[in-house]
């Protein structure tokens, strides 16, 4: 009788994969860095080598009912990879239907945020809610939405990319896409290293304790560890950063009008130098109908385990 | 046993009504406009006295199901008419309730434009789709949004209220909401007007047939006359209202990935000259998964019949 699951979370930097049982329990996790095996196939090669003692020590493969799987773009419907902007895999990876190849277990996959708002549903902080949004602050953007109990996948499978919608338009080009002024390029930790390279450049009378970084040094980290000891262009960086984090979730509000949305990812490590800014201007940006209702959360749940429950979630639908 | 409903439809300007068959035909219908009459309970006692004769050539009360209203910031859960920007009546208005009163019918309300979704849903060009957004492009920016089949109402029950969401930070001030550079300050029949009176401004020395009009009588309805003759001021108009319209799909788009976007109310009926800009705005801004997918549509529904028909479908659900 199978008793596990194998969750994975396929972040554009990290992979981070664990054995999961039907309460939620993660037994034992690790993880590989998404983008260092040559290619996709490569890739789950490495999995698979690194997963097989993790597998071992639950037992034996048949005590598993499958592998489900969060990806960037990940498609529910088709098991599909699809034009994964932040991942150097490019077009349509057939991913679902390689991994079930490789371990012979029945394999869901997802898009990673989806995987990660399924994960908050069941576990985390959204248990009980039936209409939330969450939004991972990490390498990239990624969002999660739920209506009415159930992720919105919308008519093809590709439902909820906020990091792509347009906030400042004709501004920063995304390096993936080509196209300008997404929320990614802003509230994500890339974007924030760039804020600080701007406003660095634009300030240069301005005495910083981000000066003392080399330019390949300076993190999202950095500007954070900066702002703490209270440099002002670090602080500016977030208020920059929440004012328009603030104005993209007031969108979001006004079209699925959630109970809640829920960040997580790196950046939230902030706290409330990027949570203040961010609902000072998701509250200005409101109709009435909308202002001091929805709660701002973050994520309770530790950083990777979200992702790994929900994904190790769609092997038990 | 009841064979008719009343479907009502309140707009900013204008509240259209009909009696409904279940087949959803419209046997009679009418109007008044929405801001004559003195306060709330003078409409609704102005709307009983228009419909009176059109119940009484039905028949009789007594083959009245209900009544269904969709309206401006009207919430399906509680029955009300909650701070609406476009209407004079201020504050929540218990306005299902004033109705049933008056007419002694069961009353269900919703907002207008999810009212037009459902027209569009049960009787118009969305029949048989899941996934579409109604955008209706009016005196203000409407939204409907159906997902899985089933209008999104949200937590607790506003959702879908596109036209307020921003999409030109820091742009022009909504003069019901005071919110800058949201989507109904440009993509609706006043927005429209507005720009023209920008264009006409910022460009003292470009010829236009606009300037023959007065001010007061400069209007949407006289930007598509102008365009259509090759006046390029008015071609101008319609190419910025539809490269921002465009952008805002967009981002709807990667919100809920739906089908279709179906587009009704006064400005579709300047045709090519606003879906061609839009559609290539639409396009230039969505990521790799969602080009050339999603079908933009005009409504085939006659102007007032979708929210009609959509309001009246409230009574037999």
């Amino acid at each position: 009788m199978a008793k596990y699951a194998i969750g994975i979370d396929i972040g554009g930097t990290n992979t981070k994969f664990g054995i999961v049982d039907k309460d939620g329990h993660i037994l034992k996790q690790d993880r590989l860095l998404t983008n260092e095996p040559e290619g996709v196939q490569d890739f789950i090669d490495e999995l698979h080598t690194k997963l097989l003692p993790l597998i071992k020590d639950a037992g034996d493969i048949k005590n598993f009912a499958g592998v489900g799987i969060g990806a960037p773009n990940g498609n529910y419907y088709t098991g599909n990879i699809e034009y994964a902007a932040n991942l150097k895999w490019k077009g349509i990876i057939p991913f679902a239907k390689m991994v079930s190849e490789k371990f012979g277990l029945k394999t869901k996959l997802t898009n990673d945020a989806n995987a990660a708002a399924m994960g908050e549903m069941m576990y985390g902080c959204a248990k009980g809610m039936k209409h939330f949004i969450t939004i991972t602050l990490g390498t990239g953007v990624g969002s999660g939405i739920v209506i009415d109990g159930k992720i919105v996948l919308g008519h093809d499978g590709f439902a909820g990319e906020l990091g792509h919608t347009i906030i400042r338009p004709g501004g920063r080009m995304h390096k993936g896409t080509g196209i300008r002024g997404v929320l990614e390029s802003y509230a994500s930790a890339t974007g924030v290293r760039e804020t600080a390279l701007e406003l660095l450049a634009e300030n240069p009378d301005v005495e910083s304790l981000l000066r003392d970084y080399s330019i390949n040094d300076l993190t999202s980290q950095s500007v954070y560890e900066c702002a703490i000891k209270g440099d002002k262009i670090a602080n500016d960086i977030f208020e920059y950063t929440g004012q328009i984090l603030g104005e993209a979730l007031a969108n979001f509000v006004m079209f699925s009008s959630p109970e809640a949305i829920v960040l997580f990812g790196g950046l939230t490590k902030a706290g409330d130098l990027i949570i203040n800014p961010t609902r000072k201007a998701m509250e200005a940006n409101l109709v009435q109908t909308f202002k001091n209702k929805v709660k701002l959360l973050f994520s309770d749940l530790k950083e990777a385990d979200a992702a790994i429950l929900g994904a190790s979630a769609l092997v038990w639908e």
